[in-house]
């Protein structure tokens, strides 16, 4: 089973989408159960047949084997605090790359004591086996299931085995490549990445990724 | 005529070639006349009929209309402070990526306090038009005509004129594009995702770079 915590936003709920499309138990979590179970029911309506629940956070990160944190980085220590119990020892994936907006600017990494917002997880969830991935895919496109996704997921772990579990997760979507990014030290550069595309975006006006040739 | 300072490295010999193969005129700039002259005559073996000259870096950036960066960022301030009066209003292209190599940690971004080290040439040139490009561009294979080119050159300056010139010099390089990147603040992201491809490049055992995919 697939938690995915903040699985009501964009970058989640589309993340929700196209893993239960490629065949994986997923349930959401809110921060609101009924949010949560709303955000499934859409979801369930657009991938017939897929295996999609949804609930508040605290239940999704207890019935979770790999549990994505998706929310907003903002939330991401009172929530961690909040669910440690849940998550010792788990494969957690982190899709946040923190980020702000300034009118006329575009967008900013925002820094991260840590060094980035997956070595911040690490740090508050000892006992977790922290990976960082999927944070350069674009929203819109996993939202919606008739456009092709692209691009590579550069995942980066400390923990090999977890990594190599999320590397074969992200090469069950279609057109989606894993790629082992290396250590979770690397996830600052891939974190730093989005607010680089979220600014070709409006520079393009398209849904921009990124792929390591090369491989 | 292009100059290209530290145009004895992998890097700047590599983009030296490539740029006069593409039929550009470029004088190598070096600490060392002779070592400037020895390359110079190093890739005119290379690309018969190119216009590759070689000398000292202040000559280098007196003779150049668009001047690239290519020497180690820890060279930057001492050799932007001598050279600034050549410099002035003139176009120069940041190609550094400052990095640093910890044993049995592969290479991690060193922190600049202007953000980045296109950044810190526009504050000690504050009247040149600073672009930043090419830093993600694998130096071996620049260095070697018999392999094609790969991947996107992102370019990011706060001078859209110069900024549009060097996405033009990218595109002149068969199979590299240039993408706009937006302001010269994205430097930063771009910078960093250098010492991230060098990881992987150990992982892989490959010269990766990267592809901007939608668009």
């Amino acid at each position: 089973m697939l938690a995915i915590l903040g699985g009501t936003g964009p970058e989640g709920k589309g993340l929700a989408l196209r893993l239960a499309l490629a065949g994986e138990a997923v349930t959401i979590g809110s921060r609101d159960a009924a949010r949560g179970a709303a955000a499934a029911a859409e979801l369930a309506g657009a991938a017939p047949g897929a295996a999609i629940a949804g609930t508040d956070n605290p239940a999704a990160a207890a019935a979770g084997d790999i549990v994505f944190l998706a929310f907003p980085y903002e939330g991401q220590q009172s929530t961690l605090e909040q669910l440690s119990g849940s998550l010792d020892g788990k494969i957690v994936v982190s899709v946040i790359a923190p980020m702000a907006f300034e009118r006329g600017k575009g967008a900013r990494a925002v820094a991260v004591p840590a060094g980035s917002a997956a070595q911040e997880a690490q740090d508050l969830l000892p006992t977790a086996q922290i990976v960082a991935a999927f944070q350069n895919v674009s929203a819109e496109e996993l939202q919606d299931p008739q456009i092709p996704m692209q691009g590579d997921v550069v995942v980066c772990s400390d923990h090999p085995d977890a990594k190599a579990q999320v590397i074969a997760l992200a090469n069950k979507i279609p057109h989606l490549r894993g790629i082992d990014g290396g250590a979770l030290a690397n996830a600052k550069y891939v974190e730093q990445i989005t607010p680089l595309l979220v600014n070709i975006n409006r520079i393009y006006r398209t849904h921009s990724g990124i792929k390591i040739t090369g491989i």
